[in-house]
């Protein structure tokens, strides 16, 4: 927990927030916070700043807090992922946050095994939950956005040519690929698939509504070190 | 597994290998194969190619092997890691290996806290078993060295300028830093700190064994991210 994130629920007047859940442990078992102990801490979906121990005790801590510092920029990406298996969803969740994407949507696919639809790792509190540990490592407040897409034909078809519309269009793609583009900090829509990859078929589906199939190198990643490899090549900053 | 990796001790003669270990179970049910179905294959720090199935049954496969391909080239790069928590440790050796990193080292660091030391996972065979997984995900065949490097000091003055000597020296640090450099395929030494980064003591003792500061942008990563993110930034190709 690189830095302790709060919502508006806990103010306990309009300069104290009060903190009693793993925070409150963090804080006290990990920085053995004492009154007058400063914290990095950052409001969600808000700027940053210091956190000021007034109070903590085996219940709770009460912090004043100053916020003065904005997050770190968001990258200017949508990033499309076949639905990843459960064992690696939270993961890669925490991942993408961490690498500062804002627009992310779970998408099916010919190789996404059915079942891991069902998993409840997929609720929006179990999603939230990884997305928040993500923002905490890298020092970040931007809730990510999650979109659930069950369906790929009608998502390519009918949303993703106007997600792509003007964007830097990119799908990961090993076959008839180019190079991994030139760093820029263009607005990017780019497309990871499952593992064992997306199928003919999908790739020329994504292809239609605006991806280019490109390459990072010969290796194959798993989808979880291909996000930042890809991530930190095609973006100047992150 | 991308490729099935077999070592000398599997040849039955010169152009066949008997497996019957979790490759044969891999082979029969995940390929689902069959006589005469074709399997990328590679041998263990030899090239790659094709193993054509003789035969096959409940206890071990027979394939006809047929090498022609040589592995990713290797990365120029010499890596020193501070030895991560053990539960991060197999991951992090599969990355590494993934990601076509062949010299390794595991390095003690203030913020290592000595219980880890004492994991079983720092075995010749667990790291090796590791090393292999992330060799058969990324396709190569090259298996990295591991070096463990129990004390610091001795090591970061005695060792570590004859490593880095004509090499690009670097280590991931936020502060006093230069930005990310260009991507070059020059020999390179890079650091990765532990968990809440190398203490000011041992940046500046790297630092004096060749070693220069740099950041990648303002987010904080873990290592298991960082790792992809900046290989795949100071490389042209991965």
């Amino acid at each position: 927990m690189n830095l302790i994130l709060f919502t508006e629920s806990d103010f306990c007047n309009t300069q104290h927030i009060c903190l009693r859940d793993r925070r409150h442990k963090h804080i006290a078992d990990i920085h053995k916070a004492q009154p007058n102990s400063l914290l990095r801490i950052g409001q969600i979906n808000g700027h940053k700043g210091t956190g000021k121990v007034i109070s903590i005790d085996d219940q709770q801590v009460t912090l004043h807090i100053s916020l003065s510092t904005p997050p770190p920029a968001a990258l200017p990406l949508t990033l499309l992922l076949a639905l990843p298996r459960p064992k690696m969803l939270k993961r890669i969740l925490q991942t993408a946050s961490t690498m500062g994407v804002k627009e992310l949507y779970l998408l099916n696919s010919y190789r996404v095994d059915k079942s891991y639809w069902s998993t409840p790792l997929l609720s929006e509190d179990s999603i939230k939950e990884q997305l928040l540990l993500g923002l905490e490592q890298a020092g970040d407040t931007q809730m990510p956005c999650v979109h659930i897409r069950k369906r790929f034909k009608p998502f390519v078809e009918d949303e993703l040519p106007s997600i792509s519309l003007n964007t830097r269009g990119l799908v990961a793609h090993p076959y008839d690929a180019i190079s991994c583009p030139e760093p820029t900090t263009d607005p990017t829509t780019l497309a990871i698939g499952p593992e064992g990859g997306f199928i003919p078929y999908e790739v020329e589906k994504l292809q239609q509504a605006g991806l280019t199939p490109f390459h990072v190198g010969e290796r194959i990643l798993r989808v979880e070190t291909a996000i930042p490899a890809i991530i930190s090549r095609i973006f100047p900053i992150i």
